[in-house]
């Protein structure tokens, strides 16, 4: 297998982008990352497109074959994965493997979203067909519904409280404040959103025991990476970064049945493969990006990923660990909670965030001589886990 | 890269399905292409699903999730792939991508698709949304139209008549009919739908100058393949198929854009780069699937895959050339005119007979003595075509 660079990254502001159609969004993250690479874009082999939801949300199918052509790099082979909310995993994934095998030499990955111009019913009503169909979506389950129950479920079980979830809110927004691509830009304080006599009102309870900033933003936006062998990539770059691991696992659909559902296996599976791929360990990875689409979910993937023992990745959290300013950054970007969410853009977008870090081009949330990044990517409520370890190797 | 074989195949019968959800189908060929390998499922590391239409026909997105869970085959790697009417072509690419770069030796493959119980005009216009969204879609355009305008064009420019396209329907319902996974089990004539005189009544005008027996129907079914790499097939099979070239290329979106809208560029590249691939020829061809939605395509098809040359592809067929029992059998399966179209089972059905075919357990269909195959699974409307050569190696 050949060793995969990064040599490219791009990414559209995330946030409402009624001015912007899901294609338009999606090349302009794409030219972004050629123009990142500094590449001429005749070299491009192929091109893979991540989204969830496009056919439903913009009535536009086979769109790596529009926007291959828009790109104006035809004749590269083009195709889209759809993985839920790991699609843009599943397309570095795959990317990855193109390069790898020998296949291509230069290939694009760009995931997008398109969502703010339907109504939220609509959008959580999309989002729970990729529950199970028999067993949790007919019954009305929702995505924040099962995210409510997981959290009550390990409220009670680690001690987790609501001012843990709170202070995942606090820190990704902060962190996003100094994202100039973040979907949303707004200070929170723990005061605000859960002590202060009127945070009840500020953050109103949506499914109990999960409030308002418990939850990620629907979100507009697109992002993009270019891979080549890494052999090529010092034509590209002076800072080489290079896929060094990747898991990718699955676990029960309806999450009933899951032995313990407080454990996210495909979390832990996932994580393990990519270590064993990267040769390297928790213990040896600088920043993280995980996949916060609900407060809960940041703690306890910050877990099962490995980083810190089951149940105690709320007091990392509550003792500043995961902070931007702490041992384990954990969602320098923002996340999905504050960067925003465009669903098949976010696989890439943690990717694109992550190689910022490991060349140093992060601006005022650069975590300082960063060298390896770990990123998780759920589909599915965490049936289905694609995770990374990037390495910057010169 | 490693060699990568075809160990099993299966397909449900194609035709309605009300009997079974999108699911359903879609676990019962993967069950007998495990059945057909004679592996044991908890080997298998991942499963690659296509379909171009499950989250807007059957309300169910992330479905290689829940294929994965439904197989037992947990925690197996699952995404979907969607190219529009490639989805299977492209999901079998990357599962090969998958095994030849080592990262797994057991991959299933399986494309489904669940259309028929949805009214005609709502599948019409959600195939529609694979066309140029500005230039095709907003006006009206729809897959079969642009057929009939490229068959206008085709028979002024190489003298193809109606009866030509007629012949290949003929054709394609005679193979189906010694084919028990056929959608249609009709036997047609050329009186019956071309010169008799109630062959204007039989075979009525859908969009001129082609009439009803020049489409594919709209077909529920599935269709899975079994990968691992050619070294440890001998445990599964005792005649080896491996993929021994694959090519991918696409055109502009629009049809119009085309310098000459009657060469499908995608077909020329993607078949000379399998070719390439697999170190042979057109000539060294033995039996062939190609993708005849539209009756017309079958001609320009087999003339771009480099097997005639252009303008003289009808020819071959009124000879009798690409007949069962000529000397290039085409779409010995009836094709997707008569063993039916569910999209994203297509491109994986076309495998599935072609490894039967090379196996010789093709049944009253076989083409005796086969060792080299072709395929060619269009995605829109030429606009990204997947082509493979299979080759029977031991």
């Amino acid at each position: 297998m050949r060793e995969v660079a990064i040599i490219g990254c791009g990414m559209t502001k995330f946030g409402r982008r009624g001015d912007r159609s899901l294609i338009d969004l999606m090349v302009e993250a794409s030219v972004k990352a050629i123009e990142h690479a500094g590449i001429d874009k005749k070299r491009i082999d192929a091109l893979y497109a991540a989204s969830m939801l496009c056919g439903e949300l913009t009535h536009q199918t086979a769109i790596a074959s529009a926007l291959a052509d828009e790109l104006g790099i035809l004749p590269a082979a083009a195709e889209r994965l759809e993985n839920g909310p790991a699609s843009g995993g599943s397309a570095v994934k795959n990317a990855f493997l193109a390069v790898a095998s020998g296949l291509y030499d230069f290939v694009l990955v760009t995931g997008g979203e398109k969502m703010r111009h339907v109504a939220g019913d609509v959008i959580t009503d999309l989002l729970a067909t990729m529950s199970h169909p028999t067993a949790e979506y007919i019954h009305g389950v929702t995505l924040p519904s099962l995210a409510a129950m997981f959290a009550r479920l390990y409220m009670k079980k680690y001690g987790v409280t609501r001012k843990h979830l709170a202070l995942v809110a606090v820190k990704n927004h902060a962190n996003a404040l100094k994202n100039p691509y973040a979907h949303i830009h707004r200070p929170l304080t723990i005061e605000g959103i859960y002590s202060a006599p009127e945070a009840e009102v500020n953050n109103p309870v949506v499914a109990d025991p999960l409030r308002l900033f418990d939850f990620c933003p629907v979100t507009d936006g697109a992002a993009s990476v270019l891979l080549c062998p890494a052999e090529k990539a010092r034509e590209f770059c002076d800072t080489i970064v290079v896929i060094s691991g990747i898991g990718h696992a699955t676990d029960t659909l309806a999450v009933h049945e899951r032995e313990d559902p407080t454990i996210l296996k495909a979390v832990r599976l996932s994580a393990e493969m990519a270590f064993k791929m990267a040769k390297t360990s928790p213990k040896d990875i600088d920043v993280v990006e995980l996949h916060d689409a609900f407060t809960i979910l940041e703690i306890a993937e910050s877990e099962d990923a490995g980083f810190f023992e089951k149940g105690t990745g709320h007091k990392a959290l509550e003792e500043g660990v995961t902070a931007l300013d702490g041992d384990l950054p954990i969602n320098p970007s923002g996340g999905l909670k504050a960067r925003g969410h465009p669903v098949g853009a976010t696989g890439v977008a943690q990717l694109v965030e992550l190689t910022w870090q490991l060349r140093g081009e992060a601006g005022k949330r650069q975590v300082e001589g960063a060298e390896q990044a770990f990123s998780c990517n759920l589909g599915g409520f965490g049936n289905n886990v694609v995770s990374f370890v990037l390495k910057r190797v010169r």
